[in-house]
């Protein structure tokens, strides 16, 4: 399984900050939900900055566990790469804000997890910048059985708006990975 | 580090079914983080039925790093026992809804993330009854350097509503650890 591509594109978010949008977010989760219902495929979650978010909103709705097997919130680095397997050269190199380390996160939790597809999270939600890098600098992986891949956002927004647009970002890249739009 | 107590009360919510409490939640996780900071203490979570939801909140406040460490959504029962190291024997024994599995899934996540302390969630969110346990029924499992122990709650509500009050309930019995008051 190889990697397929990396920061494979830039996505600037120009909107004006705006509020969580949570009915959206639930909305494109149901369609996540019953594309991989279609397929008989289970998706797993590596998260940092969404701190468990991603996996809140994937459960919400009953029937979650026929396509959520859970996920891993590797809010420490020591997390992402004794649970998940991120290598210590891409923390050192790359840091852990990088999409080296959004495409280790995902690969790790989808072995760990058994799961046919996996997602992550890692970028700097704020209000402190970390590693030097920007407020609103995210990475989002996504492994599948054809490979690993990721790309890079800029968000503009508050802690809680980034977070919020992070799992919408989330739930839209691994649903576009699912039915083959990407 | 032997088990301290289990199933030790029974609390049944008895309020009418409200809407989330989100401030009254970051109010709480706050004052938790607070207690676990002066201790130089690091919070792990196992989640279940909330589904990333505590994890969420936790993260929620800036500075979280500081305190918490990180955790493992184990939605499916597979991930319970292969992540978090719960026993056959208490799948097959007590079920997944149960104070031996809540107490598993705390000690598993505690040595699997290296942390001081760790808080767990199993139950039934709803709408359907699970393993023949009704909705509502949740154990809330806590492991520290001490020990081990679980409490039972009955909450009533919708699926949002359970999934708030267990959140809430969550990290009031590890505050309620941290400092002692148990």
């Amino acid at each position: 399984m190889a990697a397929v591509s990396t920061e494979e594109s830039v996505v600037r978010d120009g909107e004006p900050a705006d509020t969580a949008p949570a009915s959206d977010q639930m909305t494109l989760a149901g369609a996540l939900q019953a594309e991989l219902f279609r397929r008989s495929a289970m998706l797993a979650t590596a998260e940092s900055l969404t701190g468990g978010r991603l996996g809140d909103v994937l459960s919400a709705a009953p029937g979650a566990s026929d396509t959520y097997v859970g996920g891993v919130v590797s809010y420490a680095t020591d997390v992402k790469q004794k649970v998940l397997g991120v290598s210590e050269e891409t923390v050192e190199t790359h840091g852990v804000v990088s999409a080296e380390c959004a495409e280790e996160m995902a690969t790790g939790v989808r072995h760990l997890m058994s799961a046919d597809y996996a997602v992550s999270t890692t970028g700097v939600a704020g209000p402190a910048t970390q590693e030097g890098k920007p407020v609103g600098l995210v990475y989002i992986g996504v492994a599948s059985p054809d490979g690993v891949r990721s790309r890079r956002f800029d968000f503009d927004g508050d802690r809680a708006e980034i977070r919020e647009k992070v799992v919408k970002a989330a739930i839209d890249l691994v649903l576009e990975t699912v039915t083959g739009a990407a």
